[in-house]
């Protein structure tokens, strides 16, 4: 058996390999596609040279926070960890820089490929440019951690070497989707103020200095962003199931054979499994859906998301069956799949259905119930996914305890390179309409691409269903392995098990303290995109005051000076709440022990999971609640109207909400608890 | 010793009766006032039959409530229990009955006094008003449980009756502060709108049909609701201590004879002394007050907030002298007032100073942004506060361990009687500038009326943060006397203690649901808001459509049918968010077992205390900017333009925020967390 295993333990590396080819193959092609005609070009060139120039400052910015943790970690931990912070970071940076670099090739080929009126062309290729990213994205997590694992198995280094991978790739999530949130709603928002309400002239107009710079906010919050928050999701879900298995003094018995050192072995290396084989599953399904090119795009996109996890489910009773390992494991994974469809089910009702055609009517009373009416729907919104997140923990718990719920969130994002892939599909098929509207091309083109875009908005909820879901059960198993490995180093050197009884005094103060903290890191989000995004405005205002003959479309608009300033000034304000995610554990685990971090990791859980939920699903609802209006769907109110303009204000609170604050929360527990994790043996003992 | 405790022992009802003599003297007094004119007699007459019919019909709803939760407790936990479940609830009806009725005779002579041009009659009127409902609220509260206390000491049945009594009081709270807070905003909603915008009048115009129900509104909201809130936070405070008294293994030692038995006999009387010295102090406090009434009455305001806390401390230095107790008890209620007047004073700064004139600046940036940057001071007003409870819980448990968090919200509710004096007197003041309003009276009584209003805005927010800050210690010590009184029980019937390891599956799990209910009734709350706002909205369009002349003045509106649709809408909307929170933990307990209840009750502190410090600030915030623009602060924008506009929809959101849905999730998790401690005998064993 044991061999059996060695051998499935190279698999996650081989289809990581597969996939980096089968990425560069996509990447190839979307490159030699035709660009369209020279405006279309020329305006690709600029959203694409913004974007790699904020990603450029962006990095710029990551090397020096990089360059100090790694020396925190050298310090107190040793070289090899810190030094495989930095691989995790930079695998993360790297897939993004591909993922990106993609993105902006595919947006204009979109275009192009609509401007020939075959919306299947279309398509596939804003599908092939996600897919760079989605590929890219899965692959260097799991050559990353899987050589990680083969290199350190025998060796004590293992663990920490894991944990602080996994810190580089939560660091690097945290900024990206931080920064790449304020960069984009920034941009967003202060161009439609600056465009829309101040000088009267349509979205995307060419005019607009600040519309490249809403493109590039697409790319680098919805691509970028969003690519090293799953990347990062999936390494902490495979982290904290090993590192449960690595230090448990209860792991559940996986193997028939019953003999407890194959049985660990077997626990440790079947995370990493069960992601190559996600793997391996989401290749096949990213080819299916490019067969399925001629179908409706919403049914190819919806099945790309939903098919994946079940499939590997299928896929793991095969290979259990071979490694001949309990089947709880497949019963987990379709446990893990079934919820995390439920759940974008569910966001998917609340961000398009009934409640959005709820928050349009009442938008015909004013901008303050439209607000109300939001606010309420995604409070309610926040019930029937923790419901079913609590449901997937109970069951997994009962075949394989805490294992069992890793295990679950390892399932949930099986299907990893899809759900990436349809992700930075949304964005292309944005920036395709933008450019087509910006180059001046006729309805027919904007039609196709309208289309395409729609698609990717509903996808979008449910990818961010799985990702929401598989977040929370992920900071579940990483706060179970935070506390087995305090207890574990505790018990090494003989002291007594850190007491977390929920009635201890400390750990109620830890709670207290813990629910702050995604209220802190909302707020200063929300600051944060409004300050950036008042700048913008400014500097718009300059620019139609300044360049003569601007608004008359005899001048062109200085995009790039917008592009730079939005790049400034969301880089400077993510620090802030960047910071309060990273030391915040910090701080409170070396004043206050172990204890009150596990107090206030439970606190800002219990507080940052329905946060998140609240403000994504209101912001997606309100988002709709505008565009139902805008495509004439309330009876008697059209764009333009008063019911419209409320429900502008409307999306105009909902987008840092959807885009920036409810990502950053939920990222901001992931990164906590990963923290925690890495810094477990210096503070196990206080 | 023990006869010197014995004494002590009936002063909270010796202190309770004095309470109910005075506050008699003040109702004859007020009632005895000159009334005005006959219009002013006629409004208040209306507004004093709608307050009292919307009380009525609400106690007829509330008795069957009663009754049915009579039934069940009678019939699991005996009669005895029931019967002070009756008592408890009935106690807190007859003190908003008699206080509400003080305050709707104290409005229109306060309206008269400030007629009569002098400032501190005007004032000396209110306050005495406010006072009846002050001093109802905590003697009807000391006698109750005083005599219950001496009623059942020696009796088994003294746990059940003291926790039946409270579920009495907090059933009352929930109802009347939800039903009541859904009220007072949908009737200023609905009345804002109907009136404002769509009519185009100013508001409290008397040919507005809801400018009455909007008067009746503060009344049972502000008088009602609060007073039946503030009742529940002081029982509940008590009898959180002394269950934990009465169950605790480990109970500090507090008397200096070391005898455990003398001990447990001080542990439990304690909270029900130090509440009678808080009244006594409150007494004296008040009548400071009414000496003071020349001076500014903002100074008189605060100065009656902040000082019974702090005055408590030193009279608790010199009982506990007397009653050999250690003087950490003194500590710890110096911390607790301490810890409340910072509370205060961090609201009153999110509420009234800096963030308001941002949040007035940034309306000139249109309505999006407003409600964007209130959101965010909201969010951020939530660190604070939290971090204060958690340094006063610290603090507490180092004197007292769990006993002393519960002790510190005692210390912090000692002043309840000022308190709620000081709460009633702002819907008094604000109800009298209506009445002088509605009744044509001239700009100077306005005037005096205007400044008495603002004063009661400014020291709302310091009585707000004493009572948020003291139900969330509370809410603390509540769930330390869950867990103990379940592990008692189990102790006594031979079974280990429940597993409360925050790692266990169960709890994590219990959290997690734990954490959606504070945003379910968040959300019921805003919905109920906005229902039966539109239903107000509807019958005064059809009232200005089918009374003719009633906009030229020629005749006069139907306020009681709006009264009457308001009533029924804000009853049959409390009916759902009230179920939510009762039935909750009966649920889960019976279904889930203690652990996984205990996991829910800290999952929705967490949450619930939050939330309700973001929604409560971010409406004080958003209210006080548009009054900041109102009174012409902000250069260059007047009242009506474009930067007003926004602000009043900041203000329309903030409404059920800071009324309705803050104050229902606050007492969400008290009443979630009193139920849990009733039925702990129930389900201890499960």
């Amino acid at each position: 058996m044991s061999s059996n295993l060695e051998f499935w333990l190279k698999t996650p590396i081989i289809f990581g390999v597969l996939g980096l080819i089968i990425a560069t193959f996509f990447y190839i092609r979307v490159i030699r596609l035709p660009g369209g005609n020279e405006t279309m070009e020329r305006i690709a060139g600029y959203i694409r040279a913004g974007s790699m120039a904020f990603l450029a400052r962006q990095y710029k910015t990551l090397a020096i926070y990089a360059a100090a943790v790694f020396v925190l970690i050298s310090w107190q931990l040793g070289t090899t960890p810190g030094v495989c912070f930095l691989i995790g970071s930079f695998l993360s940076l790297l897939a993004g820089f591909i993922g990106m670099k993609a993105a902006t090739y595919a947006n204009v080929k979109t275009t192009q490929a609509a401007r020939t009126g075959v919306k299947a062309n279309a398509l596939l290729t804003a599908l092939d440019g996600g897919a760079v990213m989605g590929l890219s994205v899965a692959s260097f997590g799991l050559i990353g951690l899987g050589g990680l694992y083969l290199f350190f198995k025998d060796s004590a280094l293992l663990s920490p070497s894991m944990h602080a991978f996994a810190v580089g790739a939560s660091s690097i999530a945290l900024f990206a989707r931080i920064g790449g949130g304020i960069y984009t709603k920034a941009a967003d928002v202060g161009s439609d103020i600056a465009g829309k309400v101040v000088q009267g002239i349509p979205e995307d107009d060419p005019r607009n200095p600040g519309v490249i710079a809403d493109n590039v906010g697409d790319n680098v919050g919805d691509v970028a962003g969003m690519g090293a928050d799953i990347y990062e999701s999936m390494i902490a879900a495979i982290v904290a199931a090993m590192a449960i298995a690595l230090t448990s003094p209860e792991i559940p018995m996986l193997v028939q054979s019953g003999i407890a050192e194959d049985n660990k072995l077997m626990a440790v290396g079947l995370p990493l499994v069960l992601s190559g084989l996600g793997l391996a599953v989401s290749i096949i399904c990213i080819f299916i859906a490019r067969l399925m090119k001629h179908m409706n795009p919403a049914t190819v996109l919806r099945g790309s998301l939903i098919f994946p996890p079940i499939i590997l489910a299928v896929v793991s009773f095969v290979v259990m069956n071979c490694l001949s390992v309990t089947q709880s494991v497949t019963y987990i994974l379709a446990a893990g799949a079934v919820g995390g469809a439920l759940i974008g089910l569910v966001t998917d009702y609340y961000t398009s259905s009934t409640p959005v055609a709820k928050i349009a009517e009442s938008s015909t009373r004013g901008a303050g119930i439209t607000v109300i009416k939001g606010l309420a729907v995604g409070m309610e919104s926040t019930a029937l996914p923790m419901l079913i997140v609590a449901l997937v923990a109970f069951l997994s718990n009962k075949y394989l305890g805490l294992y069992g719920i890793a295990l679950s969130a390892v399932g949930m994002l099986g299907g990893t390179a899809v759900v990436m892939t349809v992700d930075a599909y949304g964005p292309i098929s944005d920036n395709a309409g933008g450019i087509s509207e910006m180059s001046g091309l006729g309805p027919e083109v904007r039609d196709i691409t309208d289309e395409l875009d729609a698609v990717g908005n509903t996808t979008a909820a449910i990818g961010k269903g799985f990702a929401i879901g598989s977040a929370i059960l992920t900071v579940l198993a990483l706060f179970s392995a935070f506390n087995i490995e305090v207890n574990h180093i505790r018990m090494q050197k003989g002291l007594e098990a850190m007491s977390l009884v929920l009635s201890d005094p400390n750990i109620l103060i830890g709670l207290l303290v813990g629910s702050i903290l995604p209220f802190l890191v909302g707020s200063t989000t929300m600051l944060a995109v409004g300050n950036a995004a008042g700048t913008i405005v400014n500097e718009i205002a300059r620019q139609f005051k300044e360049i003569p003959g601007l608004l008359e479309l005899k001048a062109e608009p200085d995009t790039k000076a917008v592009v730079d300033i939005a790049t400034k000034a969301a880089l400077r304000e993510m620090i802030l709440p960047g910071m309060i995610a990273v030391l915040a554990p910090v701080i409170i685990g070396f004043l206050m022990g172990p204890a009150v971090l596990a107090g206030m990791l439970a606190g800002s859980l219990a507080v940052g999971a329905t946060m998140s939920l609240f403000m994504a699903n209101a912001g997606g609802a309100w988002d709709n609640a505008k565009k139902f209006i805008e495509k004439g769907k309330l009876p008697g109110h059209k764009k333009g109207g008063d019911a419209h303009k409320a429900a502008v204000v409307g999306d105009m609170v909902g987008d840092p909400f959807k885009d920036t604050s409810g990502p950053g929360i939920a990222i901001l527990i992931k990164v906590m608890s990963v923290v925690s994790l890495l810094i477990a043996p210096l503070i196990a003992t206080l």
